[in-house]
């Protein structure tokens, strides 16, 4: 196809998409002719991915291009990959040099250790759950195990099913694309919809009518 | 106390603190003098309540100035107040006008009427829902009630723990508090521990240590 029919189908204009192949996003389409390049079917689903990934995970386009690297080597494996794009997802927090946020840091070093699981000690949640931890304590909210078991369960419950769904046994390019959405549009999935419960549940408590 | 002192205990420059107090983010102190003003207790709960919803929950000033105009108004309910905040916090998704869009936004309204949860058609988090179905469609992961199960059941049963933690016969000042944090600091630690158990779910599965 022509890029006039890839911006049609892809829904971004054709400025973008020269844009996303100087930039080394997307590969160049194959020529025909001194003007005209042909684009397929991966053309396509790249240009998906990447809208995906700039609307929904917000993700800068130096991010998606370190991710679409590690999704093109074949030595990368599941597990690297899932890292590597979950890394990139904001917010980052850069941690102060504070005796409360080091503190935090540990709790929740301690919390990750005491749960046995299986995380980077460079996992950039940790300091996003640590600055939640100095924030609460300054508001007069120390947090404790027990307040965290709901949520622990809840993500432990929803993360499990996510990399469950990852299968490891379809052709590569299909479970990146399906971990990379686990990561990036099922976190949305789980704010929203932890939004609209708790408004729910405000309503039934709280509301008037 | 003197503004130095509210700088030290509250850890904001004297210059923001005298920003906020020029937005109408924090009244004035009492005068104490030509050029002192004093400030009390009051003053640097309000500071750190500003910098929670600033630093983590990443709120323009214009947004926490509206939240603290409802926080002072007795006449506004809990309920309501709630989704001032709510609806306050990011992101805030422009639906492009465009039937994909609205075929999606049709299903959360379904979804949430099936459910039976009682949350206004304008909560932005629809929206936030609709966006992810939009892209999950394009990228060929059609998304069904099935899919999203887990989720609706993990962001149930953490709303309701949230709202039911928020007493409310403590004194107002602390119920309100106590939902802001519910509301944006909470917000951020199920996203943190939801992204150290995905870890921990792909490390154990793709992991190769």
């Amino acid at each position: 196809m022509q890029i006039s029919e890839l911006s049609d189908r892809s829904g971004l204009t054709v400025q973008t998409i020269k844009f996303y192949i100087r930039e080394n996003l997307l590969p160049k389409g194959t020529s025909a002719g001194a003007t005209r390049a042909d684009y397929d079917q991966s053309h396509l689903e790249r240009l998906r991915l990447i809208r995906a990934l700039r609307e929904v995970g917000d993700l800068p386009v130096a991010a998606i291009k370190k991710i679409l690297a590690s999704v093109e080597d074949p030595d990368v494996g599941l597990h690297e990959l899932f890292g590597t794009t979950q890394y990139a997802i904001g917010p980052h927090v850069t941690p102060p040099d504070d005796p409360h946020w080091r503190a935090a840091r540990e709790d929740v070093d301690a919390l990750v250790g005491e749960l046995g699981w299986h995380v980077s000690e460079h996992a950039p949640a940790r300091d996003l759950l640590a600055q939640t931890f100095v924030a609460l304590r300054r508001l007069g909210f120390p947090i404790t195990l027990t307040d965290l078991r709901p949520y622990v369960s809840a993500a432990t419950e929803v993360a499990e099913h996510e990399i469950g769904r990852v299968g490891g046994d379809a052709p590569r390019a299909r479970t990146v694309h399906s971990m990379l959405v686990s990561t990036v549009l099922y976190e949305q999935v789980l704010t929203a919809l932890h939004r609209l419960a708790q408004e729910n549940a405000s309503a039934r408590r709280f509301g008037t009518d």
